[in-house]
């Protein structure tokens, strides 16, 4: 089925949706995004997802309507789609401009995007997947959730043109995430993540689980993870909204969990499961 | 005057040039650019502009059209535009598709876009300007003339609001460049320029004043320079296509050069305006 999309106000066919060439999205990525996944019609962790479009838009100084608009917004996006299970797409950039310069003009008019695709909701044990150690070249505010992101894209092609699902990046010898996912690790029953700072997204589905994994009565440290103690890891799994809990079995030629689901990843994809039953209140 | 532009193999007017909401230079960023001096309806280094568009092509593994349709169209630009003196502008982007995802389909037909704008040609003295050191927050490719611009636009928009022209970018203790400029410092008679690698943009107006300062005697070395030795500068400039030679007076606090042109800037400035004289053959 055809698509209908939000552009500026307008309900119109994805098709037919378009913007200026002048857009500043178009010409510097001078905007934010947001991906919110929709479960039996009922967006998923939405006020954490509508607060850090928010905390985007603030850093980037770009005014855009408030969480009640969005709000709207999303529901008409899945009532005129006719979709239970969706992904909903957000952007805002800083508007339009007639003349192109890198210093953007006072008071532009924002331009406001959404859109909507199908979800396929798989509710059995995700397979691993191998993901490829690569140094990341991403920008220093990783924090912000703009659509700069060549770097992003230019490593998952480099990773998937070497046969692997994603790259888990590294810098200074620290892993910092994937390109469009959150690392966990688990060493000797203790899970490890990225402290939440500049050189990684703060994410939703991330939070999410450390809260789930210290419902389970698990340990989680939010601090930096060596690339030298990978080796000794008993379990990788990475998180997204899309991805959702998503268990890694090799690192390059470094097997993890010997290639399966481990078990504390297991139980969180289990748990993150039942909470999307519970949040979302599907029976 | 109202503006034609080339946008995908047709002359529209700028205010009805539209593209997909799903362009993934709209949406990800996926997409370089070139901006093109011309004087005098020459295009100024033509030549060494578009071997670093096909290059940052290139980087992106984005197939687009030779050189040769490049000239064609910057010549067609200017005559239905009527512009002796202009900035060209060209942008292209790996195109659209239909489903927003990370990892791009295989063979989209990629975006192409030329734009232009008059260019107030001065060929006076310019007057110094104060620029403010900022950290260099941009990713490590900034070798590639990648659309993924928004460390570059917040950096400049800081600097402006804080009442400097451009933010003078260093990492690690090392100077870069600017926002949208190269970097070039005068210790001791012998100017210094940060060395092309990943970390700078391969400034066509900087390899140009390489050029001339050689021609002119001078000594040019291509090596980091240190923020620590700033304060021992007796001139600093900036150059780029549309600022030319730019003569800064001023790092936050610090007087450069009594805050005035110092003389070898003014040599090159007067290079720079000569050469495009000579090489645009200007009367």
């Amino acid at each position: 089925m055809p698509i209908t999309v939000f552009l500026n106000g307008q309900w119109i066919a994805a098709e037919q949706a378009k913007i200026s060439v002048f857009d500043r999205g178009f010409l510097f990525a001078d905007g934010i995004y947001e991906v919110v996944p929709v479960y039996q019609q009922r967006p998923f962790l939405l006020v954490e997802h509508l607060a850090r479009l928010q905390r985007s838009l603030s850093a980037l100084q770009i005014n855009a309507p408030d969480n009640s608009f969005w709000q709207a917004v999303i529901s008409e996006l899945l009532e005129r789609n006719g979709l239970a299970d969706a992904l909903v797409y957000i952007q805002v950039t800083r508007g339009a401009e007639a003349n192109r310069s890198h210093l953007a003009g006072a008071d532009l008019q924002p331009t406001l995007f959404a859109s909507i695709s199908p979800l396929p909701v798989h509710w059995h044990q995700p397979k691993p997947v191998a993901v490829t150690l690569f140094d990341d070249i991403r920008w220093l505010r990783c924090d912000i959730k703009s659509t700069s992101l060549l770097a992003n894209i230019m490593l998952k092609q480099q990773a998937h043109q070497a046969g692997y699902s994603e790259p888990l990046l590294q810098r200074d010898g620290w892993i910092t995430e994937g390109a469009s996912c959150n690392f966990f690790g688990v060493r000797n029953g203790i899970i490890y993540t990225a402290p939440k700072d500049h050189l990684i997204l703060p994410g939703i589905s991330r939070d999410h689980v450390i809260q789930l994994a210290q419902q389970l009565g698990l340990e989680v440290r939010e601090q930096a993870f060596a690339v030298t103690d990978l080796a000794e890891l008993d379990e990788l799994f990475l998180t997204s909204s899309s991805r959702e809990v998503q268990p890694v079995g090799r690192i390059d030629d470094m097997i993890i969990a010997d290639g399966q689901c481990g078990p504390l990843t297991a139980q969180l994809v289990t748990a993150y499961h039942a909470s999307k039953r519970t949040l979302c209140e599907i029976s």
